[in-house]
């Protein structure tokens, strides 16, 4: 498939053909940094969403869920950066409303075809003008080019902006999927269909009906956002949808090789963002890929790779370089998994370092190459049976301390 | 029952008539400090421990899970700070078990009757010739002062020793309740009977069967050191255990008011040593103590508590008097709690920050006496039912980073 497939220089959410993207200074910042985006199609488009399963859902979540439970169609969405608009009660819903109601009407298309998302400060009531600017400004911006300052616009603690496109053929024609997301601490999704502070959007050209998008954006995130982890945190806000303009002309059939090597182009997508979140995550320095394999079974397998990705004690060693494995089969050991301790196996990278449930006597300083590395993977291999699983985690360093000691989340 | 009870000045495990203790250095730690602790009754007493849940528990945790298995008596213990022996397999197995053989043999007393626990480094094997020294050094310092010395000797991260006793009266007799306790980091015990790295031993003068002091600190433990968080990681030595000599004369019936007033006692003591762990805990300086009241279980409450308890970004806020409460109400919407988030009430200290899930308007300005107080309570009402749950926590600060960067567990 990859020989089909092409990543885009510069690719954004816009560089998918018949959408236009802003980023603009709404004022919701103090920094007076970008803080509110917008993407529009020139067309209705079927889509999706996924969203935080944490009770106190924000009310764009709300909103946006009742969207996806209505179906039909969706044509463009609105983000703000800095007010969260969780914790917010009936007035909050009214506000995430009312934002719909006004981008509709900047827009000529009904409020019924846009989406509302938020991040940022929690239990604060949205300033209606601060909406009303960023539409007004975002409306005379939106372009083809502005993918970037979209995804420059949704950032909070974010160091980088996270924008993607890439390219595939299916049947001679071309097909494009591009997106942004945001998202660097309150950082461990766990996103469920129609019901995660990242946010991530989605948009292609494919030709693809509402419940074939649900079905392919709850497998995708699954293999994605809900596989990283910055701090244990999950947000109240999280949200990740995809809109399908069908502008390519290439219909995606249910259960056609087609709609899997479409799944596949937007799993990539949705891997490559959710790597660069983890990547990008408060005060990190390192990206850690937990993998256990050969486990009972893949709930094993995860509550085990979730304790080591989780483990405030391995998180502070990876910081520091640490080749500490100790903190690693003491979270395999308080996670809950049923495993045999006696049978374990850990490497980091490719060196052993455990071997049946003691030390494998490698020198610590044969693993200081590996654990100096920006990347790298501990594995842990149960030999107990077929099952595995994978996270993707970063480390805690004094930056995060002080970022979330300051920053009123 | 508070009129018949009294603190002890400098009370120590050694203030109990019939023990003594010694702290001594044998080699363990690269600074010199002390690091083995001895404590030896002068007759065989009833006992009781729990031990951790880590499925990677360290050898002396197995060697001593098997004294509690056997019943019996016990008479004495040893313990190292500096190497966990955990993660050694048989080697380490039979380095606990040749340990308490040395310890006996300088005791002139069997070695069936000592106790072995260990702190430190993981994977590491023991080296006897220290345990030796340890145990050589400490017969000769044993005394009835000592238990201070004991209670410096098992610190590893701990900046302060922690020791207490309390004397109550019963029937007319005086009963004495010892005790010391280390533990700093990998703080997050799950203890569970005859199967928590925090260490702590309790010593009475109480006459009390071993069934009855295991039911005792099963039920003390859930209301002390399973209570208490530090950084969420669970240790793979943790170990409490409670030598009962019976030299007061009174005798504790099962199911008497004496056996309440008695369990009691030593849940005060054992209470007073979990709040200082925690308020000693890696970096620490606050301790926040979370209470989940009005829920439709003790599990709802309990997993709600826990999550605002090691919520990273909780934990980061207290440390930056940020009375962040949306972080709160993140944690409580993830923790997996039943409950209404339209009917959450909290508060930080007395002052409501939320009502009915929603911003309950206090200004900001009104929390940073709260806040900022080296201790608080965040109190958490689902109007939901009869069921509370509390939990003591601390901050995670840069201190917290740096230590757990350079320290090897």
């Amino acid at each position: 498939m990859n020989n089909f497939l092409q990543w885009l220089d510069h690719g954004s959410i816009s560089s998918v053909p018949g959408f236009k993207a802003a980023g603009v200074t709404a004022g919701f910042k103090r920094s007076g940094a970008p803080d509110f985006a917008m993407f529009v199609a020139e067309n209705p488009c079927n889509f999706a969403g996924v969203f935080t399963s944490c009770k106190f859902a924000a009310a764009p979540v709300q909103y946006d869920r009742e969207l996806v439970l209505r179906g039909g169609k969706l044509q463009g969405a609105i983000i703000n950066s800095g007010i969260a608009n969780a914790c917010t009660g009936l007035q909050g819903l009214k506000a995430a409303k009312e934002s719909a109601r006004i981008a509709g009407g900047a827009l000529q298309i009904s409020p019924d075809l846009i989406a509302v998302a938020s991040t940022g400060r929690i239990g604060v009531q949205m300033p209606m003008e601060l909406i009303r600017r960023g539409v007004e400004l975002a409306v005379t911006e939106l372009s083809d080019k502005g993918g970037e300052n979209a995804s420059r616009a949704i950032m909070t603690t974010d160091t980088v902006p996270k924008a993607v496109a890439l390219q595939l053929e299916i049947g001679g024609k071309t097909v494009t999927v591009g997106a942004m997301t945001k998202g660097a601490g309150m950082i461990d999704p766990c996103l469920t269909s129609p019901h995660a502070t990242m946010l991530c959007f989605i948009a292609t050209d494919a030709d693809v009906e509402n419940e074939l998008l649900q079905s392919i954006l709850d497998r995708n995130a699954k293999d994605s956002f809900n596989r990283i982890t910055v701090d244990g945190d999950m947000s109240t806000n999280d949200t990740v949808m995809i809109f399908a303009n069908g502008r390519s002309g290439v219909k995606i059939e249910k259960d056609s090789p087609e709609a899997a090597q479409f799944q596949q182009a937007v799993l990539l997508v949705m891997q490559n963002l959710a790597r660069r979140m983890v990547g990008d995550g408060e005060g990190s320095t390192k990206l850690v890929t937990i993998e256990i394999i050969h486990a009972r079974s893949e709930a094993d397998a995860k509550i085990a790779a979730e304790a080591v990705a989780n483990s405030l004690l391995c998180k502070t060693a990876w910081f520091g370089n640490d080749p500490n494995w100790g903190r690693v089969v003491a979270a395999l050991g308080y996670s809950g998994a049923e495993f045999c301790p006696d049978k374990c196996d850990v490497f980091f990278g490719s060196i052993p370092v455990v071997l049946s449930g003691g030390d494998a006597g490698t020198p610590e300083a044969d693993l200081m190459d590996t654990v100096k590395a920006p990347e790298f993977t501990i594995r842990c291999d149960f030999h107990d049976g077929d099952c595995s699983y994978w996270v993707w985690s970063s480390d805690i360093s004094y930056e995060y301390v002080k970022i979330n000691a300051d920053y009123h989340t």
